[in-house]
């Protein structure tokens, strides 16, 4: 099943069930009016979705074409939006790239943090910040979207709790994180509105690319029009879903609606440090990642940041080269007030 | 306006209008079935609140007895809970406790952690925890719930969209709070589900108490059946919730309903570390602060963190001694699969 949500004059927008293909899409207001409704009440709800879906794949309902430049995100706003670190490789690089050791303990309790979810912004929009003197970085993700997840929710039930998954733009400020995390406290203004791709898709959708609580196909992120990454989201993921969810439900319930992040994807490439997509690599799903190589490996940093007017395209094709979830694509722009 | 959550059969409950000296009660289905719709839309829906409130108060529609046992935390779930440190004192305390310097910038840079809003327990729930071997421990605090904030929102203009004020109960589990900081990502495990007080009141309910952002009464904490602290929550508050909502807006938008805290109350009086309220001083909010204190004083630990079975009671009285919030009154329980 394929759902996304159209931005109308309310905060949550207008759910929209999409076709497999992305041609077409119906609002199903006797269904649900929204996603977060729809998650609220999933376990009555999927037959009738179920149903509309398969009758929207043959046309056999009203519809329109789909247009993704009206989705916000699929949850224009949700009650919990904590984001993980899976790809440890990733932790790894980002710390010998400041002469520090990674604790060994990493690879077996996962990193996360708790993101702030009031106010997504859409796959389309602009991202606005106030300045690009701040570090601004995309970081592309995968996440996944969960039912009610009781607490101390092992691996193995955690993974039947994954109601939809998609992609994110991790928004990240890397000039202001050094000096919050030294307060101890983690992220709070180094992450701004982070945003997802249009269309959030069942596990089912990804047939045998999703296995093992893992999206085995290639993230892609184009930055500035020239590919960037292409690492297999499955590749070198050290924690799968279903162990971030049972790691964030240890003390705690998860409530439907819940999205959970996998962390920026990157693979290890069989080398110290992988290689750019240019040398014939994967390449990589944020700047940082790329500097942090060109600071360990040549001295001296050659990417800059993003500046403004800077864009940045993510999204996951399958083997046949159609596109999964519509593609998260935004431009930086200044914050005028 | 004092407003209410009751429990129902939905996620979000039914909101109640509560009078004054929550006496009595009204559901308010004709204006607003939940507390975040009111939220959402409360530029219009002011005057209608504002008129029936009058009208409670002078019993002039029908009631029924405000039943606090009924009630649910105000918002149930919440798209955003972040929760400040304003108490520099406190934070002095905990660092000096392990011989940590605290950095100067902490008196002009406010501590913030983003927690999770999903699943708020209500204020006569237990406190269900698989474990009381984590360190579980109460926190005592004052919060403020906001209409939409802009982007870079000054202090000045923050203090304008403060729409609501609350009582919280930030349950931490002590035990885990070391381990997760040093993972350099902040609380995620260590912070379970917050409570808050019964009703949440306008700024205006507060009258001469509530003054540059901050509320001048004494915030009673109530351990197993004693009198625990009593510190005056507008004294040593260094950060006023105007100037906590304008740090949270630095690089994004605050939704409606985002819920700010204080941190953990706690009063200097004029000593180094202050005194217990059996020595005439105001007290705590947290064990962890009289722990840090006789760590300092004595050199060892006396009182221990929660156990199941133990029970905090929080709450604050106007001038007359009339409590204005309610009363959060919870028991730990340990967590049965």
């Amino acid at each position: 099943m394929k759902l996304a949500t159209y931005k109308n004059d309310s905060r949550d927008g207008q759910l929209m069930m999409v076709s497999r293909d992305l041609g077409v899409a119906c609002a199903i207001p006797d269904i649900a009016l929204t996603l977060q409704y729809a998650l609220d009440h999933w376990q009555d709800l999927e037959p009738a979705l179920k149903a509309r879906y398969t009758a929207l794949n043959e046309r056999k309902v009203e519809h329109d074409t789909f247009d993704q430049t009206r989705c916000a995100s699929p949850l224009p706003r949700a009650y919990q939006w904590a984001d993980g670190s899976a790809y440890v490789n990733h932790v790894e690089l980002v710390r010998r790239a400041r002469g520090a050791e990674m604790p060994q303990s990493f690879w077996t309790d996962p990193l996360m943090y708790q993101g702030g979810s009031d106010d997504f912004i859409g796959p389309k929009d602009d991202i606005i910040l106030p300045s690009d003197d701040w570090g601004v970085d995309f970081e592309a993700e995968v996440a996944v979207v969960t039912d009610d997840v009781p607490m101390q929710c092992s691996s193995e039930d955690a993974a039947a709790r994954i109601r939809l998954i998609m992609l994110v733009n991790d928004v990240s400020l890397r000039g202001l994180i050094p000096g919050e995390l030294a307060k101890g406290f983690g992220f709070f203004q180094a992450k701004p509105a982070s945003s997802f791709s249009p269309v959030a898709v069942t596990p089912d959708e990804l047939g045998s690319a999703w296995q093992d609580g893992k999206v085995h196909l290639p993230l892609r992120s184009t930055y500035n029009g020239k590919l960037f990454g292409k690492p297999e989201a499955g590749e070198d993921m050290t924690f799968s879903f279903a162990q971030l969810i049972s790691h964030a439900a240890k003390s705690r319930n998860l409530g439907a609606g819940c999205i959970i992040g996998s962390g920026t994807v990157s693979n290890k490439q069989g080398t110290e440090h992988g290689s750019a997509v240019e040398e014939g690599g994967v390449g990589y799903s944020c700047l940082a990642e790329l500097r942090m190589i060109e600071t360990i490996r040549d001295g001296k940093l050659a990417t800059p940041f993003m500046q403004f007017g800077d864009r940045i395209r993510i999204e996951m094709c399958d083997p046949a080269g159609t596109t999964i979830f519509g593609e998260i694509d935004q431009q930086l722009k200044p914050f005028k007030t």
